[in-house]
């Protein structure tokens, strides 16, 4: 039986994410484990995944940084209670802010290393910085600010306050 | 004739982004314009563009803004040039940072339109700000760092360090 990742234990009704979510069939479905106090992801980016030819795209790359902090920061969150991933209430995480250094370009040559770690934990809060390698190299930076999403998003009905 | 936008002109060896290249097909294509002094992209999400179920990802958000961002980085480097965007040399901009603030979710509710303005020009630097809204309601502030690409920069090789 292969390990269950970080979003295998999302709730069905928030595991529709492009990036994250098991059940977006057209989405990434990153997955995400634990290697000692890091957070792992490994992604393969396709070769449409493209900023200048030969590169990979930077918005790809924000998207990836993006999932692969909220994970972590739920996984964090159930480690800071003492908990396991599949016990109630299920945690899950949405991104306050997003910060990403492109240090060097990222060719677009092979599968991308996402390892992050956590900065912070305060109250609904989870600081986590994430690193983009590719082999050895680390490519990008980037920092997420998440909060724990409240227990009815999901479950409400979007809106605007001025659409129809 | 319809208006041309700005990545109409970019050179086609640096035109497949996925984000805003006119010839990666499988991509965004986003189209951004001058209104004023500031610049314009209307998007509409696929519906598989979902964070939580009803609301647009937000790695969507920060790819649209990115795209957008250099973009207007460029237009924005010819206006003062004193330059047309079909004189020589051509000008592109690559992304050194992006932050990205989810000031409240955006619902999956029809058509996303970003507005760019030019914070600084220093060098061949750009600072752009870029709001997305939704109908008149900001859900999204980005901040980019837009750098002009190296001439040649299309042209190497991709590498890293440690690949074959």
């Amino acid at each position: 039986m292969s390990q269950k990742a970080f979003q295998d234990y999302y709730p069905e009704n928030v595991a529709h994410c492009y990036g994250c979510g098991r059940l977006n069939t057209a989405g990434y479905r990153i997955r995400t484990f634990w290697d000692g106090d890091e957070t792992v992801t490994r992604y393969q980016p396709l070769p449409d995944h493209t900023a200048i030819p030969g590169y990979v795209y930077g918005g790809l790359l924000a998207s990836l940084i993006d999932c692969h902090s909220t994970g972590t920061a739920a996984a964090a969150m159930y480690r800071a209670q003492g908990r396991e991933m599949d016990s109630e209430p299920a945690l899950r995480f949405v991104t306050a802010s997003l910060h990403v250094d492109y240090l060097k370009p990222t060719p677009l040559a092979g599968q991308l290393i996402l390892r992050g770690r956590v900065k912070e934990i305060k109250g609904r809060k989870v600081i986590v910085e994430t690193l983009v390698y590719i082999g050895q190299v680390v490519t990008v930076r980037g920092e997420v600010v998440a909060v724990q999403m409240p227990e009815n998003f999901g479950l409400v009905a979007p809106h605007s306050d001025d659409q129809g």
